[in-house]
């Protein structure tokens, strides 16, 4: 039986995020997993002896005995084909040096790594947000091309303020994050740091969460994307949650916004599209006063909506809620695996056919 | 051997905030427990069967075999006399009744309940913030006396934002709040709820948590209270931690302040208070990038010193940093004797004289 | 549209159990929700007022609009009909008075209560252990029937050792348990006694958990059950885990058996029962040397599987084993679905055209 | 002001034990620490930049600026001084190679370590249980002497059966372990994987934990330790617990012995010890019926106390209970501490003086 989905190569296929990608993969209406990559200790072996599969249902989602090739451009094109589909789930430093040099290669990646969301050259993207930035694409120096999808703490932001922002126009937001140890990647966190706990992210996540959905919510302009110009400010700190990152926002907009009319908005959003990982509706609002909550709803929407919750008024900003997303799905494998279906959808794999 | 200490008598005896009250009247220096009070169902027991006893080390701490009496004034009279100090551990409803008719009774009572936080008779007070909003009590219509302490949550935050405020004026303040499952008091939260989950705080804490520090960090005029006139607001979440509330705060102050001066005013913070349980030095500031943390911090000062940490610049705001304090020390128990001590420091039990 | 399937009344609807049925029954192919019974408290309210929805996905699986019916025999045949299919998942106590009281008004009831598990002329089924247990009814007084399943903990653990039992026979079994929350319901267990902690079980559960396997692997004989003769100890400890019972178990048997024999034996159980809730296969073996774990395993076979590990020699029993099930599932909901499955296809259904 | 206590070199400080110990040398009064040493990775470093420090209260604990020495005998002996006292709270690889390198320098060598505990020639030691082993150093080959504690998991089961071994001689044990992550060291276990989960032990903790308290319970005779020929088998499995294991086991005697004869003995166990860091009394009895907990009990005399409750009778072995202890005060550095008393009690640290 021969499979006729496209091939995808998984770049980091033994991390959590690379295992998060496989098991989506295991029912993917479009694409299959191709072949898997990893770093040069784990190159050579067959996945299920390279891999300390982290996730519940079938280990290995039925790839075990596929040979993981190394993390290098030109052992990928040998290994896997002088075009190829990539979803990088790679540590940024690695990504650094291998996204750009496949591109060149001609492959197309779709990476959930950070080294190249700031370059001006790649498309930031979530499809539901800004589907129109990936015409970047088409100013990009390399055969082949490569996108990039947010953090998994700027996703569900980013995601509840857009049809905010469209309407009245972000000023400014205040925002604190209560994040999943899975965002850490495995082992990522130490028990002993995290039980009964909750720590500070001591890296720079906070920049990226304050950078990112300016990016976003920007526009395409002839030099590239004109960021949105409100200020953003977070405070990022792991808890004691296995999947799924709560945000607090307290919003300033440009006009002012009653809460019905951002919920309304919010449950109204509707970005037209039809993509296999899309789900529908994109935002859910939950009214009950002790939602959103991580363990319950990181799954909505086979873990790819956004929920939020306790939309009220705010004596500083004016407005204030919450919002949450399951960071590995929606902020991580499923973001990159819903750009590479936007990808497909607009015509850019195309390109792997050259 | 007889104990010169001053006996308090501990209304809600059999709650969280009330054996940790117990215990650290075992090893009290100027205080004793004289009798302990609950609701009726534990009324006439010993306090050993009345109470499940949930803290580590001794259970009952030595006051196992006192009957509890019940929460009723006429009661409490008759059982611990016309005059007595009480330290109020009770719900804010039972509160309500019983506090001002103590006080009316000629008792001094010391309340960590909500139920008086925002009447105008009643001084709320952090000895290390505002000692001097004690002077309502001149002005109260009873022989004996009420004073109240802060909500858990805004307790920390206060202290914290106190030298900035004396420096250069708080403007505005958005927090977002870490707290602990002790704060729920006992049965609390279900273990159901927060395991591996954050919960959004359904009730009112939002409210007290943006209304207490206005009033603490306010000024004692003609009429009563004068608030501070910043604006705040607060979103608060229960996350699965024992005990400590973190709050991440956003702070625009009146005149510039730089992390290092705000750092320093911290540091330097010094109330120049002599009682037992004020820690020296009341604010500590951890320069660790993972830090302050509740399993690790919230012990600091035996429990009754603040920890400040990752004070930094803020786009939105000018300023932000996290601070931590135990919530059943600091915010309740010890909070509640601190305030007995002050009293007796500024002459106030002499009351109980009368 | 009409819904072909047969209706089932949720005695105790509103609980972590009752819950678990009626999202279970939400995708049934048999079965759907005919009626929803609770307290008193929230009889005449509809469900979606009476019920705080505790459980991942849709609020109310689909029946928030139904009114809740009180748990009173006549109310329920008023409400519900002469003739019903109920599935109870009462706390004991209630079950004590209704149960019986409902069979013996005609309605066949598949229970999840401990009240009659011990009852001699009351059935205790695990379909895949001992489903000819279930002609007891057939000397049942009434012209209903009443059906039980065992306890969460015992279900794992009787399942497991069954296979060796039939090949063997046991002779002495050492347990101990490591108990998820959601086997409290809910409000269930304090936050504060859980929180990174664990907790000897101070009820009688140890006694069940000893008791019911020896019932269930005993043989239906002229006078009711005769137990099976081994004998049985257990330690009971609730862990910091949402979902999924694990038992460390020490075995001893009648005739020597090596660990491999017993892995060919629990991997190679076929009980070859067509029903829609039960899984294929049973029994798992997983070889990881730290599996089984309640959080990536108790879900195997949608929650109805047993995950069993670690089979080795033992120096003082013979041979240990863990064994791992979802004690809301196949420990609770589903174990009397699956009990309603098989009394349909046994023909004891036919008991309700009367 | 001159320190007179005697000096200990620390081996393997950086590690959660090696913290541990510098904690509780901060107030010992007999002991202080001499050096510190860690890998070679840490070597040369101040304390402060080598260590990153895990626990609560005063970071470095006062010894923050002390140089790092690296773990090799040479290096040790030039750093440290020809004769001295050393805990090691190194790895067993470690271990293997510096400890006896160390004894045969002179060197008096108490060690948390594994590597030696089987060696016939090391005495495997609890003070309160076979003092009597320390003997064994007249027979070692070396100048100085090498001294070991049991595994974290073995001493509170041996230190709750010894006084019913003495008793009634044990015959066999079956236990299973709730164990706290700290007994993993830092990192340890990921959080991903022990968050709302429990982990069967991979390792070998299981071979220890049968094998320790047989030698421990044995008697020193003229040809080393001969075991105590009861049989035991241990299940071990990692809780989400910070701190303290829990062991329930079930007991088989030689003489019938009941529950209330066992809690007799377990209550006025006392080993007349006078030793400063052994509690008095050394064992705890608990009548609560969901005690000893981890987190409310492992603190017990000051973490070095036994808590043991739930002693019962077993259907299949006659006697069950719990028993709780701190891993890494009692189980581990506490442990080592109170052998380098012992040591200096029976006049052992002579041979430093040498």
């Amino acid at each position: 039986m021969s499979d006729p989905r496209i091939p995808i190569v998984i770049l980091g296929a033994t991390g959590m995020v690379g295992q998060r990608a496989i098991q989506l993969l295991a029912e993917h209406p479009w694409f299959r997993v191709g072949a898997l990559a990893a770093s040069s200790r784990s190159a050579g072996r067959p996945y299920r002896e390279a891999c300390r599969w982290n996730l519940d249902g079938e280990p290995y989602a039925g790839v075990g005995d596929l040979p993981v090739l190394p993390c290098e451009a030109s052992a990928l094109v040998r290994g896997a084909g002088a075009r190829a589909l990539a979803l990088s789930a790679l540590p940024s430093d690695v990504a650094r040096t291998v996204e750009v040099a496949l591109a060149e290669a001609g492959w197309v990646v779709v990476s959930n790594a950070s080294a190249f969301r700031a370059d001006p050259r790649v498309p930031l993207v979530i499809p539901e947000v800004n589907a129109d930035h990936l015409r970047l694409i088409d100013r990009q120096p390399w055969p082949g091309a490569l996108v990039t999808n947010p953090n998994c703490t700027s996703t569900p932001l980013t995601l509840a303020l857009a049809p905010i922002h469209r309407e009245v126009g972000l000023e400014a937001v205040c925002a604190a994050s209560y994040q999943a140890v899975s965002g850490a990647g495995y082992p990522g966190e130490s028990a002993w740091d995290l039980l009964a706990n909750v720590r500070p992210h001591p890296g720079d996540e906070e920049q990226k969460m304050a950078a990112e959905p300016k990016r976003m919510l920007g526009t395409l302009g002839q030099n590239g994307i004109v960021q949105a110009s409100f200020s953003m400010s977070a405070r990022c700190v792991r808890v004691p949650v296995v999947d799924g990152h709560l945000v607090a926002a307290q919003v300033r907009t440009r006009s002012t916004i009653t809460p019905e009319r951002a919920a309304s908005l919010i449950r109204s959003f509707d970005p037209g599209l039809d993509l296999p990982s899309a789900p529908r509706p994109t935002l859910l609002v939950d009214d009950r006063r002790d939602r959103p909550q991580p363990r319950l709803d990181a799954s909505a929407g086979r873990g790819m909506a956004v929920t939020v919750g306790r939309i009220e008024p705010c004596e500083v900003m004016g407005l204030k809620l919450f919002c949450l997303a399951h960071n590995t799905l929606r902020g991580a494998a499923g973001a990159a695996l819903l750009n590479a279906e936007l990808l497909r959808s607009e015509g850019y794999l195309e390109r792997l056919k050259g």
